[in-house]
């Protein structure tokens, strides 16, 4: 009886929002399309929205899939501000608002060579310039808190073509959050902004229409001005009367394509293995007491790429790698963590570098998909045909997810600027790909 | 008898291949890659090259759909130098060494309204300083020649928002060639320079190889250094020394999204349609002597995009356009052009500006693809883990072919200069991705 009152409830909701037309139609809940929802309702609070996802809940695709890491210690000016102002947003609703978001500032640490190091100092010059601090560690240092940094004493590292580890780079305004949490705050104002929100409604197609209709069946022609007005799902057909958000991260080619609007996005599977600290000195090493007030180990990159994400919550660590060449991009619907990965793609490296996770297996798995803009690294957002695409966040979209949303919601009511959180303005243009005016970023993990 | 000969002959030359390493590899045989095997031997005499194609023959691909026009009327100073030397090195051909490749510089002629003539003059301002000529037209003169330039007195062409032609903008250094006769000119060269093609030879995948081999079976292990170092096909393996060049078009994405190679270029469907010059008014606009020395109308551009190529030999026009918005990004392995394309697409235009096309149907047609750069719309010669991309030409590769070769030898010897024809030097990496430096192109027809 209970359960048949909701399903009529659901349905007369249904036929509700099917009558409505919404000004604004986002697809996609992930976090990039809820923090544009909140913007766009900051910036035009008479508009009204509707936010469509095929998954069952918010941040369900991947963004429940990252690693919930942040930094603003990227290469490109762009990157920087995106992460920061974003960051500073987040910090501020943990800090003042009294939201929780679980975020650590626990820092980012970076092993690597001398001969690494010396190719970074350019790049690090430049951060500096732009506000970026860093300090460095020494071997010994390192050593003390649990890694092996003269890896080639062992032959076989040796055979591995491994180098040791000469240099600890550590970035302090860096850390860990709790990306459920960043979900639930956007959802909470969402729906006090009465933002509608349809799950498991899958878009089939876009509803192309000339802009200035002849009103025949068969239209839009090929030689008519086209624009995007409205989805087809599963639930029906919606209209947009001002414009359409994309932002469905790794599925922006799939959707895309058939219209033929063309990103330089694509998805690559990314996976990540949960390494429980079993014994005393992988505790040590998750409690390390040398880098922040935290006293937890920072999320660690090793020479070869390889990271180490603490989940202190759970005294364990998140391992992953964003492997590069030989990792196809492709879209899987449901992908899945592979052992062998673990096995032969991490533990190798990692068990040299720190020989505490030997005999380890990971108690847990998952994978899911970076949206990567495989020209420069920094996101997108453009607009086309009154359509707004925002992704190719190329790994690192939980941590611009806000100021993202700013300039899609500047994009959105015609603003050429954006104020991020902070007050520091960017030309939104900048990240369109007509216009396209920022840095590449050579610092993608 | 005799063709059991051929077989065997066939065999033994595909064993003594097999047992053949080669220095370069060069996958598809189309303009591009016949361009690039031509000068890296130019370049490189003592290095072998494989050419290897899934078609019949050379240029069976894309490059035999083409339009066969050229111009160097680009918007960006690269796609510019590009044709210009290209159609200089074709044209020295023709002209000095008594190799007939059916140039004909017949001219481009743009057709527009005043709105869209005053949007392009700062456009033309900035062509005219590298030294890119035109003159214009007058409606009068236009009329004169056979078009309907006040179209806006039929209520029909109102209704379908048409615009009067104010201006005819004349291109003079630009013209038709026969494709057939420039891939004939390159595989007669690359079979004296010794250069092995495999027709009828699909490429199923790439060999990745550490550029360190420990020397157990299961590598490349993703923590390796990995490049690419052969091909795998119905044919066999082949394995290069040097490099590998991807010239495949609008295979790009097909053959390099499995190993993780991202470019942004993506195929999307181009259609070419006989109309056979089968009246006295037709003729008389075919063979319009007012534009140029041929006495042939130029390749027209109407207002809307639909072009028309006269194709003098056959008393024909090739009419086409290039629809952006829902036309999708997709690869057909056999193309075909759709009927209603030319019925709905293009003829409802065509002859509200030349009414003497009323009732004339295609005799012929066929259906290719762009290789799109959907960022920029200029080419993309990319180097990545040993493996060399040219592609991304976005309607423009055969005038462009020659030029793109020499980048392309010029990266695959390590120049950081390619010098095109003519002795203009272009930075080879300005057409990478990862140092790109180049005009987005404004004029992609």
């Amino acid at each position: 009886m209970y359960l048949d009152l909701i399903v009529i409830r659901e349905c007369l909701w249904e036929w509700v929002r099917r009558l409505k037309t919404y000004d604004c139609i986002i697809v996609g809940a992930g976090i990039l399309g809820l923090a544009t929802a909140y913007h766009i309702k900051m910036k035009a609070p008479n508009d009204t929205i509707l936010i469509v996802d095929k998954f069952e809940g918010p941040g369900f695709g991947d963004t429940s899939k990252s690693a919930a890491a942040f930094r603003e210690f990227f290469y490109s000016r762009a990157n920087i501000l995106l992460a920061r102002s974003t960051i500073d947003f987040y910090w501020d609703l943990q800090k003042n608002q009294g939201i929780d978001l679980g975020i650590k500032w626990i820092g980012y640490l970076f092993l690597m060579s001398h001969s690494e190091f010396e190719s970074l100092v350019p790049i690090l010059k430049k951060m500096s310039r732009e506000g970026i601090e860093y300090k460095t560690y020494l071997p010994e240092d390192l050593e003390d808190v649990g890694f092996r940094t003269h890896v080639l004493k062992d032959e076989e590292a040796r055979l591995m073509n491994l180098k040791n580890i000469d240099v600890g780079l550590f970035i302090p305004r860096a850390g860990i959050l709790k990306i459920e949490n960043i979900v639930k705050f956007y959802e909470t104002e969402l729906k006090q902004l009465d933002v509608d929100i349809m799950y498991r409604t899958e878009v089939k197609g876009f509803i192309l229409e000339p802009t200035k209709p002849i009103g025949i069946p068969e239209e839009p022609f090929p030689w008519q001005e086209i624009k995007v007005s409205g989805i087809r799902t599963n639930r029906g057909t919606f209209r947009a009367k001002r414009k359409i958000v994309v932002a469905v991260g790794a599925w922006c080619e799939s959707l895309l394509n058939p219209i033929g609007i063309g990103v330089p996005i694509r998805p690559k599977k990314r996976q990540i293995f949960v390494l429980r600290a079993e014994n005393k000195s992988l505790l040590k090493l998750l409690r390390s007491p040398k880098f922040n007030k935290e006293e937890i180990l920072p999320v660690t990159i090793l020479p070869r790429g390889i990271y180490i994400r603490p989940e202190p919550s759970e005294n364990a660590f998140w391992v992953g790698y964003a492997d590069k060449l030989g990792r196809a991009y492709t879209l899987e619907e449901d992908p899945q963590p592979e052992e062998e990965f673990y096995i032969y793609g991490i533990y190798p490296v990692l068990t040299k570098y720190i020989p505490q996770f030997i005999d380890i297996r990971p108690i847990n798995a998952w994978a899911g998909h970076y949206d990567i803009n495989v020209v420069d690294g920094v996101p997108i957002v453009h607009e086309e045909a009154n359509l707004i695409v925002v992704g190719g966040t190329s790994g690192s979209g939980i941590m611009k997810a806000d100021a993202l949303g700013r300039i899609v919601a500047a994009t959105y009511i015609g603003e050429e600027y954006a104020e991020l959180y902070g007050g520091i303005k960017i030309r939104a243009k900048d990240l369109s790909l007509s216009e396209r005016r920022i840095e590449p970023e050579k610092l993608v993990i």
